[in-house]
């Protein structure tokens, strides 16, 4: 069984990475940029290259999906960049490409507001992908970077399921029927996203939980055995949204980055304006197994574990991945 | 009688310069931006203080409207800058503030297609001001930036006329009921606009006139004789959007900037696609005397002349550049 989280976000540090191999993470898609620029993604990049420099015994940077099943060969978890904004292009359709070069492969095409590309979930209106989004969603189908819209709005999410000629990706959201927080999906998108290939993610962000921080495993795997009824097991898998170890001043950043002179809450509010303390059943990424676990008391086979677990989103990434860079 | 050009952008030289004092300019609002970052943007504003220094007896910087009338004073034509689309405050609320203080006194807060603030009259859809939007045209209002909609879409023009504290301009554009080009103006924007004590200026590129280049001194001026009976005349100016001897690589620029792999040819086409010349009668800055007399030949008084001709655009930069500068 391969183990994949489609999404995190932490303070990184030698005891974040020993707790991937404790918790038997073969690969982790991280976030390289929330509102970063290109040069700010770059230094990002740059503080990356050190890790891999200091712990190469833990960590090895991601470009293919061979390198995800080396990785794992090689007891050493896999990393895999992803971009929550797209900032780090700018205005500049020529940047993906450039990107996609230095190990970018996965990009949310918005980020709660309005992009370039696409709206955010935020926004009071949403009128689809814009002229510049139709392009590069065609660069990114052509590079192979995999569209996200965890962070967007529902008709830009079913515009780029439609425009985009490989499947996307919603690499941390729950269904809205399960919990209505404005992030989480709507039926008409996982049947949308699923039916075309499409991942979803699920989160694992307290404000993205039924009963929040209360959450309880039995739930959340019940809810995503009532997710596969409905749109299949193979479009499954996690993107715990897993911020460890981050001060409040991140998700201020997350929340207001440069946009606003004022406080954006966002999904807090100004009495709980930080992180939320993380269910009892997933602390940080020693818990993997138990969500193996949980889903195997909700009734799942081994197979549709293993591909929950992690199988489905490198068969995924198999199919979006395999573009053409210069 | 003080004459002010509300919109320019040449490849600028000391021949256009000593155009500008024989045809009597007393300030020209020139774009520094169309789609530059803010490092850019600072480029642009290096090149002119090397203008000014090489030619201090044509040019001056203006910072306020006193300058504007110094220049005139000193037989100097005052430059007032002004960006064409929001790109140099990127994604950041505090560049508007840093712009200001170097000499921004103009920002279109969309250029033809999906800005991060606004809609572009290219868009298919508009949804209006955007969250960032919102903020931003806070920020614009209070420093003293004037909001300027020349290239916007219908929606986001309304919402900007409405959110604005101080009046909005559309520096350069005509109505569409005289030509129907899609960045001319409704009549719905042009009421919004002047009864809200916002200012149009009449746009002399070729596009934007009815029978384009071959469009006549008497056909504009009654143009704008209509529109002064529609509107009154004290909310008119004139915008000329004058891109005197640039190559047709820089209308590609405005057209293109980074946002797409493929040429958009926007108000041009394949097979047309550099700028159209210039009408007869308004080849460059010497000719701006001829439109004072036109105005005349259809009607307008001394008084109503002087403010077309700029005592209006001076009269609306009192009222919108008397901000906060930190």
């Amino acid at each position: 069984m391969i183990c994949i989280d489609a999404l995190q976000y932490a303070n990184w540090s030698e005891k974040v990475f020993r707790q991937m191999r404790d918790g038997g993470l073969d690969c982790v898609h991280v976030t390289i940029a929330y509102h970063e620029t290109f040069r700010e993604t770059v230094l990002r990049i740059e503080e990356w290259n050190r890790r891999f420099e200091a712990f190469p015994d833990l960590i090895r940077l991601a470009y293919t999906t061979a390198d995800i099943r080396a990785a794992k060969a090689e007891g050493r978890t896999a990393i895999l960049y992803g971009a929550q904004n797209p900032s780090p292009i700018e205005d500049d359709i020529g940047l993906v490409e450039i990107l996609h070069r230095l190990g970018l492969r996965i990009m949310q095409l918005s980020y709660n507001n309005q992009s370039l590309l696409a709206t955010g979930a935020y926004e009071a209106q949403d009128p689809g992908l814009t002229r510049m989004g139709r392009e590069v969603v065609a660069e990114m189908n052509r590079v192979g970077m995999a569209v996200d819209m965890s962070h967007s709005a529902e008709r830009s999410t079913l515009e780029a399921i439609e425009r985009s000629t490989r499947p996307i990706a919603i690499t941390h959201a729950n269904p809205h029927a399960w919990h209505p927080a404005l992030r989480n999906k709507s039926d008409t998108v996982l049947r949308a996203l699923t039916s075309s290939g499409g991942m979803l993610g699920f989160s694992l962000y307290p404000h993205h939980l039924k009963d929040g921080s209360g959450c309880s495993l039995e739930s959340f795997c019940r809810m995503i055995a009532d997710t596969a009824d409905r749109y299949g097991a193979a479009h499954l898998g996690i993107g715990s949204d897993l911020c460890q170890d981050q001060p409040d001043s991140v998700v201020e950043w997350m929340r207001t980055g440069r946009w606003s002179k004022r406080i954006d809450f966002g999904e807090g509010s100004a009495e709980a304006p930080g992180f939320p303390p993380q269910p009892a059943f997933f602390r940080d990424n020693r818990d993997f197994p138990r969500l193996a676990e949980g889903l195997a008391a909700v009734g799942f086979d081994k197979s549709e574990i293993a591909g929950i677990m992690g199988g489905n989103w490198l068969a995924y990434f198999d199919r979006v991945f395999d573009g053409t860079d210069g």
